[in-house]
């Protein structure tokens, strides 16, 4: 029985009866022989209520203070977990971000963890107790000020704190009770997976699968961490992500390992843009100078009568503004003739290690969405992915036709095996 | 123009308007050509609703983690104050009671202070920021755990750092205007104090005023740091407290400074207690094992005809149910005939370093209390105090008769000259 981190979010702890059911939970695999590091995210709408106080003083929050802010909602999750750990009999001790030995830049909101240095867990953990750790905080390495690490800093905490302290899993609990196939709310047949690979979690997680996020995906792979993703709520299995399936038995890669869409995006389009070497390159500059991060480019074959071409690239619906004040700046000296700019747009991916060597995936994707009746704008593929955008109202009749197509119905007898029964 | 340290207490920032307000305040102080280093408590009633959050999850939370949690309400306001005096403008940072250099015993929610060390605030004001600091806070020496000073902890903190960064004055913010005479709510005709010295401040503090404690007027006066208490609600010159008057006007010590009075307290009297050697220390062993304070103590001359005598102490209420049970332990040992538990009392106190030199005082206090007809019960004195126990029912009447015998009503033409105008 070696050392267990487990990490419970906000729906988990939010409130008193949350905390207790919590702590029974963790105080069951203390005694099932493990050592136990729980890392605890803000009770439930903490830290919303804390950034309205922010809006309420100041219309422009200085980042160094609302950390020192923010950081207050773990500190008060934290404090009641080991409280109620204690009131159960055993012993648990609560530790900041900084107290863990979570190092970071000085990149306030969205801080990035550079070291994790648990000297202090060690010790606690040595002498007996539970230690339960703040999620998504750290101190800054050079200043020595509280930082936060942005959305999803929970999890990596969690895995960051797995992998300085060599644990054998990282438990991620949250309110559903894995990785699916779909989203559930759009495919009622989604499955729950037993097993993903690091690489297919990584592709699901940027292409709008919200369970986990890419950043603490990534994380674990570099340094070989397996997650378990579960729900807090019941004792279930849930959804097994690492380098090999766990457990005994041996287990295909599936071929196809879900179906995500992403409604968050917009698509924007620079028409008649003259197609000679380094305009793409000054525009693409001027969204790169305005920290404005892409996710699909296309660029048509120019029109050999004109000389013209237009590039096209979808971005979060949130940085539609900066993104078009920024190209309008450029269009002097690109010479492009105007912008487009779409927000009623969804992409669809469907992801799968499988498909490298399935030469008819590609093929079976098109057209099943074509079957639905669904028109396709943008196409973008990677080795394990392959990612289209239509129209954002024709999102979940194509997700559903996909996840049909491709045996992922859970009473379906052409499902693809999935591997592994985790443990 | 030097350093001012400014403490602003949970009522000035219960709210955001409230924060804002604080502030302005502190600013203008900045803008005077102060450097600034503001101590603030938390929010309005934050404390009462952790307390309260503990509660629901563990009947007996554990003192550090207790600890941890208090201190999430500082590190809310601190955060919000320092955003607000941004929003203004001025650079301002927020600093924890660790980050501040607040070492403290182990004594978890009623640690001491043992050393500041303020490097960090040093340095945030020396690069033209006002420090906010988070009161009630520290860190313990030898665990590096988060502590909490108890209560009255957030003055302490305010008066160690002013000593510490030898500030020129350590002004209390609160919302009254000051140290009164008596306590107005009881006494219409009370005066704000302009000054009043440690001695006389501390055997206040000690006998029942509310607006400073002892232990925060005590470590003031070992590091001789003026006091100036003062409404954050209003601009008006509050209570000097310190060795000498401030200011140009030499002013002569008052006879009396004010009536104190305290309903806190219960009498226990131990009776028929043989008259030998040792009885009483066995007594008050018992008590002082079970770590409660004692307040007045009075022993009767015994009867000679008995060799019986009876002893009375006064104590905190909520200290009674305790001292009961170790003395009832002692019964047999001691051979005393019963105990008396009454907790319809009232402490009255008069304090005034000039009683020492007008042997008039004590009569004249006396003869206020029986021309109002209260009933002295017990009696104890020190040099510059006088103290009588009554029954609680008579309290109001007690403080206001000897208020208007000592002449210090706000319209009586007797009234005492008091000292200075302050600054």
């Amino acid at each position: 029985m070696g050392l267990v981190v487990q990490k419970y979010g906000g729906s988990s702890v939010a409130d008193a009866e949350g905390i207790k059911r919590v702590a029974k939970r963790i105080v069951d695999a203390k005694k099932n022989g493990h050592q136990v590091v729980v890392v605890v995210s803000a009770m439930g709408d903490t830290t919303d209520e804390l950034i309205d106080l922010a809006g309420q003083v100041s219309p422009i929050p200085a980042g160094r203070e609302f950390d020192m802010l923010l950081t207050a909602g773990e500190r008060i999750s934290m404090a009641l977990l080991a409280m109620a750990i204690k009131n159960l009999g055993h012993e648990a001790q609560s530790f900041t971000g900084s107290q863990a030995g979570v190092i970071t830049d000085s990149v306030h909101n969205k801080a990035r963890i550079i070291d994790v240095t648990p000297g202090r867990i060690r010790t606690a953990l040595d002498e007996g107790n539970i230690a339960i750790v703040a999620g998504f905080q750290g101190v800054s390495q050079d200043k020595k000020d509280i930082t936060t690490l942005g959305r999803g800093g929970s999890d990596t905490t969690a895995v960051a704190l797995a992998a300085a302290l060599d644990a054998e899993v990282c438990e991620i609990y949250t309110d559903v009770d894995g990785v699916f196939t779909a989203d559930p709310r759009v495919v009622k047949k989604a499955r729950k997976i037993d097993w993903i690979s690091f690489g297919d979690m990584l592709e699901l997680a940027s292409s709008g699968s919200k369970v986990l996020l890419h950043r603490c995906v990534e994380y674990a792979r570099r340094y070989n961490i397996p997650i378990h993703v579960r729900s807090s709520f019941s004792g279930l299995q849930g959804t097994w992500v690492s380098n090999e399936p766990q457990g005994d038995r041996k287990v295909e890669q599936a071929i196809i390992s879900g179906v995500a869409h992403d409604t968050s995006e917009a698509k924007v389009t620079v028409v008649g843009v003259p197609d000679k070497p380094g305009e793409a390159a000054a525009i693409f500059r001027a969204v790169a100078d305005a920290e404005i991060n892409l996710d699909m480019i296309v660029q048509n074959v120019s029109a050999a009568s004109t000389g013209l071409t237009d590039i096209s690239f979808t971005l979060p619906k949130s940085e539609g503004r900066k993104a078009i004040d920024a190209l309008e700046k450029t269009k002097e000296r690109v010479g492009f003739d105007s912008l487009r700019y779409d927000d009623q747009i969804a992409k669809i991916s469907l992801v799968g290690a499988g498909m490298k060597t399935n030469p008819g995936v590609t093929a079976t994707f098109f057209e099943a969405l074509t079957d639905a009746g669904v028109n396709i704008e943008l196409i973008s593929t990677s080795e394990i992915r392959i990612s289209v955008v239509t129209r954002a109202e024709d999102v979940n009749e194509a997700v559903r036709a996909v996840h049909t197509a491709f045996g992922l119905d859970s009473d379906s007898d052409e499902a693809v095996v999935y591997g592994g029964t985790g443990r």
